[in-house]
């Protein structure tokens, strides 16, 4: 039995998920932060396209949630990662925002606590997997654990390569699982990131998003590229692969991460579970209160 | 200074926060759970209003949440009460969902663990309370403790009495330190949950949520009613008052929600946070970079 929701397909024209993905031979560098691969229209079709598919994303949301009632142990797991401004936070919003908040686990990793510290890197990650019939989402994730740790020398290289290997098998354990991973990196350019800053510093509404530090982590920011084709080269693997999301343009990267979500769900093809009751049984007795 | 953020007053000709509050000499058996208490239009008025303040709520959430990386600490603790299918996950869906997933923290609380058990009633509640900046939202909550547990006998009246004491101190504490708390049960009827439980038994894709416990549960209908009864006697104090929401008209429950957090928020009055470091200093460090 498949779905019986209709997945529109009206502003692409390709499937981002085979565009955006990343795989042998893949540059980081040259791809082009101000693309929209796959979208034929611009920025009022996408917007349209983000609101229509919304209420799709929500209603495939609910039946993974209903599915997980059943016998189904199907999951969704979100991995955002991105240099600052990047618009992790409008994914959560904008994308996320339109399920049913009672369906998503959203953990936001920070720089690790003391107690987090103490045990491996993994620890606190799985402490936030999602269980069956969610949507987790991570901002930011294991993925800091190779990334800063690495431009900023946290760790030394026979760790970074040890973290590596954990990654991947941690990885294909949930995988196995039920749990679809689905990993974002959303890529913009420099001078975006300094205009999108700047926009912080001019508008006092803005004032509370920026930290001086902020701008210490741009001088590092040929090293995080550098880093984050590493991860790519390493991590991407046939179950749990990455996706460069192009995102100078907010509205592209918020309908393609939608479409990377909206496919995971559709592969998923989650269904209504069967009542483990008598119906007519229960309807009776309900008519008897 | 006070919020320009505007609340627009369209729909409501009387405050619910006062209409529904409960205090003394209030009797549960009186309210109507048809009522439409201060809301001078009907559905379709309803569910524009719903839509139109949404966006101020979700507003209003964003300043929260700013304010508190300043000193702020203030926090919403919405704490939803009902029988089944009284609505409490749409409030979620359609009041709560329409704000940042960032910005809220939601907790179910299902029967206790093993775990939660061994611990004081207070336990598990204490560590889901919400932190400076957000919007907690409790789906069950402290309240089962004297409701459940008395009409199903779970704790004897000595108990009961000091669990009544114990909230009424916890909650308090809550206040002291910035929480502001909105306490709301859902007021159905029992014949609109029977409709209710029907429509579940009639939809397959609705039997995922029907559960033959709960027609069990109404035959203890009358004794929910004088638990809640005391409840509302005990625990709705001056600074944590009690309101009850008619909701066998859903719409009409999800703006009076809704109205109630944005009337949290006003009082809140959060703002902006003032910038923590020199603004055109950093603009000359930005653009050197």
């Amino acid at each position: 039995m498949t779905s019986d929701i209709d997945v529109p397909r009206s502003g692409w024209a390709a499937e981002p998920a085979s565009l955006l993905r990343t795989g042998p031979g893949f540059v980081l560098a040259d791809v082009d932060p101000n693309g929209t691969p796959g979208f034929s229209g611009r920025k009022k079709a996408g917007m349209g396209e983000l609101k229509t598919a919304a209420d799709v994303l929500s209603d495939m949301q609910e039946r993974l949630f209903a599915a997980s009632k059943g016998d189904a142990t199907d999951a969704v797991l979100l991995v955002l990662q991105a240099m600052d401004t990047a618009g992790k936070g409008g994914i959560v919003r904008h994308v996320v925002g339109a399920v049913d908040p009672q369906g998503v686990a959203l953990t936001a990793f920070k720089a690790p606590t003391k107690e987090e510290l103490s045990h491996d890197f993994l620890w606190r990650i799985k402490r936030a997997v999602p269980g069956p019939g969610m949507i987790g989402v991570f901002d930011r994730s294991h993925y800091e654990d190779v990334l800063i740790a690495r431009v900023r020398g946290l760790a030394d290289e026979t760790e970074i390569e040890r973290r590596f290997g954990a990654i991947v098998r941690f990885e294909r354990d949930l995988v196995d699982r039920g749990i679809r991973i689905v990993k974002v990196m959303l890529h913009i350019s420099a001078d975006e990131q300094k205009a999108r800053l700047l926009q912080r510093l001019d508008r006092p509404d803005k004032h509370w998003k920026f930290n001086p530090g902020d701008i210490d982590e741009r001088q590092y920011w040929p090293a995080y590229q550098e880093a984050y084709q590493a991860v790519f080269e390493r991590t991407s693997t046939e179950v749990a692969p990455w996706h460069v999301v192009p995102a100078n343009k907010k509205w592209y990267a918020r309908v393609a991460v939608q479409r990377l979500l909206l496919d995971a769900l559709t592969e998923i093809d989650p269904q209504w579970p069967p009542a483990d009751f008598n119906v007519e049984e229960q309807k009776a007795r309900l008519a008897a209160t």
